[in-house]
């Protein structure tokens, strides 16, 4: 077997053999295969695609590539959650708290925020302390002592699929989705899931721009879920405007706090309830409960106090500092820069998320680069939301940046001309987007 | 202007302008854009090809990548012949001196061999003495010696067609029209060619396996030829079985003296007159004639025997060896291995030019890696070709190997098993295969 005939055969719309595929991560991993054999291959399957056992065997094959976290000593259904990113997306942290209630292991490993989406990783890292670099070995102590665990992903689980995401980002095979849905799977089987709870979010601010192409990712991620047996249920969401209020780390902290003290906004709540129903059927936690009845039990841990105090617990167990009024210490302090009024009467009909998302990215809330240091006390506020009335004179959003990181004139302008593209007032009321577009279980 | 940009634009099927693809060949001969983007580019042309603007604008780009062989200082029109390839393909050699003998000056690079088809310099060089490296500076002495060059093509022209084609052949990217195309014409181009014949062989011995992508391939490089303000003609010609009698280096050129001397096979003859009919066509010579008349011209130079004293000047103009009976010196005698005779009566129906390029190869006269030293000596005689009728017992073909390469049983035993593939004999006359199958002009 060599690469060159995988390449070719690929190209031709061959599909390749379970054998062939190992081989292909194999070399990968080992880098015995050259990048630019690696990058043919990948575009060929961007034009030819791959069918599902195709795409499982792919899965599987990268996730054996590096480290596996066993979580087989941890008793219970682990189950793991992943959003394919957006802006504004402060679900995870509402919603660890909210099922770990249940007694409900939650071991969850994030990434960090590139471009206008942000990082699960970088919104912990903004409270005081926290510390997001997990030994294995400390796995099950963590989760027997407050039942959560959130860490960074490391590069030795799935390395394969690491170099290979690197190599698809400069090479223009990104958007291929036998390749996104191996990805997304390699990671979350490589870190020990049993079942996977996927947001798949769709809109201007997400990766699938469309609903089509959203619909077709989540139904490839439900066949080889089957194949690799490891159930998947997909959230469809909307992703046309920013999710809730705040746009950035701390501020969206801020926002996990209120709303799991139930002041929260009800499109934020609406997408973590229905996430934490699903996850919750696939373990004995929700047995025999329809998603409508969980979503109430869920709300209830809100209103009862029970998901704020674990979610206290879960900032603790990881060095997390908390004030003695009961809130986390953030790293900055988000300053406001400035705030911009409405021009006109009417609705507010686009927000669109990534203008904000980009605007936010520009105050120093996001990477740009790699490498970029993050304002933590940067961001947005949106005081309307698609489909709200607005009226002349009415806050429309502000800016915030950390004390730590001034931002220059150039950059908030830049951030201000983003925005006037993100916001549309309209004379009539528009629909207002569903944020839940489907769920579709396995 | 980025390399990733054009990778995604031509993904998306979007044709590049001509300072796109400048930046391109830019990047690529210069070093400063990295192989895995370079090759995903491949793949995408590959699958979404390019327009005859495209492919003229990447062919002149090659063209100026590197050295330009400036012929402006030789009077008169200079016509580059070109082949695809193929088994047995000994016209160069016949060609150069019946185009010279009408005093159109004839300056030829070509390429050495590998795989199964043969080159051009391998052949030239099976003489004792001749040297196929020549000092641009000394090209115009040389033409003004004898009318014609016959020169090995340099990494100096057109260096980023030789990187490309490199990258092509381990990435899985050379069945590419446009490629292709923008390949063989960027060198005919650098190596100062006015005008361009090129013989489109098609068949199982060649490049192009049927006859509608070898017509495609004529017609692009047509259109590329307009553009590029270089006119071609393109002949297509029968690649199913190998031209002549002949497969091998020396055993060849040994054919080509006959073929000059009036005693050549018809198939290789009508080929070579077809050609050099379309090369006169370009210049003065040719004006005011048709192709009928052109190639009586052509006959009668071979026939008054103009031809082959103008091929004893080449062979001598370059360090040739000429012995004292006229016939050139070569650097080994081929030495007859065995004979393999027609196991029943009938008629020859195939003799498959793969399966006998394949085997001359295995003897030794061909290259199956870069480095390989050839045995000038080896090859095969065909005393039967398509439509031959055969008795049992008859003479079907020769193994030769050189005397100073001894090849190894286990190589024989193999290149007579290509060799059953190749030959069959049928009951029925077969349909015999006409040389030329088109002639395409601008």
């Amino acid at each position: 077997m060599n690469m060159l005939e995988l390449v070719e055969k690929k190209r031709d719309g061959i599909a390749l053999s379970k054998d062939e595929i190992e081989f292909f991560v194999h070399g990968v991993t080992d880098k015995t295969i050259p990048d630019y054999q690696i990058s043919a291959f990948l575009m060929a399957v961007l034009f030819r695609g791959m069918n599902d056992q195709e795409t499982a065997d792919l899965t599987m094959a990268m996730s054996r590539s590096g480290k596996i976290c066993d979580l087989s000593n941890i008793p219970g259904v682990k189950v793991d959650k992943h959003s394919t990113g957006g802006v504004g997306d402060k679900v995870t942290p509402i919603l660890l708290p909210i099922v770990a209630s249940f007694g409900v292991p939650c071991v969850k490993l994030s990434g960090r925020g590139l471009g206008f989406t942000g990082g699960t990783i970088d919104k912990f890292e903004s409270v005081e302390g926290f510390c997001t670099s997990v030994d294995p070995a400390d796995l099950k102590a963590k989760i027997d002592k407050c039942g959560m665990l959130l860490g960074g992903q490391t590069g030795e689980l799935a390395p394969c699929d690491k170099y290979l995401y690197a190599l698809r980002d400069v090479t223009g095979t990104v958007p291929s989705i036998p390749l996104i849905a191996s990805s997304i799977m390699s990671k979350k089987i490589a870190g020990g899931a049993d079942a996977i709870v996927l947001d798949i979010t769709c809109g201007s601010g997400a990766f699938m721009k469309d609903e089509a192409s959203a619909r077709e990712l989540a139904e490839r991620m439900i066949a080889i879920g089957k194949l690799a047996e490891r159930p998947v249920c997909c959230v469809m969401t909307s992703m046309q405007q920013p999710l809730g209020e705040m746009v950035g780390n701390i501020l969206e902290m801020q926002e996990v706090v209120r709303t799991l003290q139930g002041q929260g906004r009800k499109d934020v709540l609406e997408v973590v309830l229905t996430m934490a129903a699903e996850m919750l059927k696939f373990t004995p936690a929700g047995e025999g409960h329809s998603s409508a009845e969980l979503k109430s039990m869920c709300l209830e841990k809100i209103n009862n106090g029970e998901a704020m105090e674990k979610y206290r617990e879960l900032l603790l167990s990881q060095g997390g500092k908390i004030g003695s009024d009961g809130d986390p210490i953030y790293v900055d302090v988000p300053f406001e820069v400035m705030t911009v009024f409405a021009e006109k009467d009417g609705y507010v009909s686009s927000c669109d998320a990534l203008s904000v998302g980009e605007a936010s990215c520009l105050l120093g809330a996001g990477r740009m680069q790699k490498d970029d240091v993050i304002d933590m006390g940067a961001g947005i506020q949106l005081h309307k939301k698609i489909g709200d009335p607005v009226r002349r004179g009415e806050e429309l959003f502000t800016f915030f940046t950390g004390t730590k990181h001034p931002v220059g004139d150039d950059r908030i302008d830049e951030a201000l001309l983003r925005m006037q593209d993100a916001y549309v007032i309209s004379p009539e009321k528009p629909e207002v987007p569903s944020e839940i577009i489907d769920v579709i279980s396995p």
